[in-house]
């Protein structure tokens, strides 16, 4: 659990206002998570969130003190573009983002609950599609669903990923679940805040890819 | 055919040689070929083919003189980086580039020959499924083919194909397809010249992905 352990999310301020910088500093750490799940044929996922991170970090760099919090990024926005907001800028990209972030979170808390295949126990396809069906799955259109499910199949044993999750250190199963439910709490509480957000502005889209 | 036909590829020289200004400028136009094929699912191809070009033309930009042609390079790296060359540097990005470079190539030939499902005349699947196994099936593991025979399901009417590439102006098939031919001779002279080197090199590798 080294790769999420060592940048773990801020604790959420009880006004639930996300900082952009230690936001961007935290998941700029994430993309990372698709190479442990062992195949090259995730890159593209990978080059997707690096894209909305890198839209959402173009915004905040343009004025830092502006942009102090993620809420204020969608407020300028929405101002600025007009009918064109929310499909547009760095609402947009987060708006993907929190997406893939939430696929993140099932998947790991999925298998932290213990959660699997009875006849597979060594397998993480049915976290994979679990997380797949919560946080995406609505959002693509039958051929990337299809996609999908052939892209499952190169998801690696529970064992290998674990043990890429904690930098290829050989760790006790149980000694990593526990980092991850530790990881958990503030990832969870951040990303449920931006989900809150795009409800309450109403930023949130349906269409599907 | 707007698309291929202002740049075409240079007519290749009696010595084979391709030289690489001239190379770089007339692929950078390719990629959005595969924005053509119409979906957002072929946006990771063109990523691929766009990051080809991008660690060719870091090369070339380092010493564009000592880099006059396609061959120096790989000359001059094969020096430079002893036992990892071939699967490094720009020897390794032209080795992926021109494998996509005959997809585009083959699909092409085969609409201009009249190849066709004769069950379903107005579809490419039965082109891109000829220009895959030609060009690129035999680089990809098993998860990969699988990938390709769920995307090639994307792939758009040939009437919307053949639009697209006259970049949305209406031209009468049989133009469209006249200019293609025409666009065919110097982009397969010089594609054909590259896998002569790359055999002659001894720079051709079969791994799969
Ligand atoms: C030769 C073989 C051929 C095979 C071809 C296969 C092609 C595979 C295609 C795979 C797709 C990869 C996943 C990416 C999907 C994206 O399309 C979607 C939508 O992306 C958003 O689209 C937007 C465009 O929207 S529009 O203009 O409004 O239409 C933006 O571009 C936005 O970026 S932004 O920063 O600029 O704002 C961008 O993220 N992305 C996702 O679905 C997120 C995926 C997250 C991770 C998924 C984890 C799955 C892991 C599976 C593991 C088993
Ligand atoms: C949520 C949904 C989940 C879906 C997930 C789907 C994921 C889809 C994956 C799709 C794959 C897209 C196609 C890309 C494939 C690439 O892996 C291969 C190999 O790429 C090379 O790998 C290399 C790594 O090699 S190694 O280090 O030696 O191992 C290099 O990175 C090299 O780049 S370089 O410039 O740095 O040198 C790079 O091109 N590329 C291809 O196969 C080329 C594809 C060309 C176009 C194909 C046209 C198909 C069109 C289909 C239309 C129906």
């Amino acid at each position: 659990m080294a790769l999420l352990m060592e940048h773990q999310f801020k604790q959420l301020p009880a006004d639930k206002q996300v900082e952009t910088r230690s936001f961007l500093e935290s998941v700029s750490y994430l993309p990372p998570f698709f190479d442990c799940l062992g195949s090259t044929v995730f890159a593209p996922i990978k080059a997707d969130l690096v894209g909305n991170i890198t839209t959402i970090k173009a915004v905040f760099d343009s004025n830092p003190s502006r942009f102090k919090t993620l809420q204020k990024i969608l407020e300028a926005e929405k101002e600025l573009h007009g009918a064109d907001w929310p499909k547009v800028g760095a609402t947009l990209a987060l708006m993907w983002l929190k997406r893939g972030l939430r696929f993140i979170q099932v998947l790991l808390q999925s298998l932290v609950d213990g959660e699997k295949d009875e006849n597979n126990p060594d397998l993480i396809r049915v976290n994979c599609t679990k997380a797949y069906e919560l946080a995406l799955k609505k959002y693509h259109g039958w051929l990337v669903q299809k996609l999908f499910k052939a892209a499952v199949f190169a998801a690696p044993y529970k064992a290998d990923f674990l043990k890429a999750l904690s930098k290829g250190r050989k760790v006790k199963e149980e000694d990593c679940l526990d980092k991850i439910r530790q990881f958990l709490v503030n990832f969870t509480a951040a990303n449920d805040a931006i989900y809150e957000m795009y409800t309450k502005m109403n930023a949130e889209l349906e269409y599907t890819v």
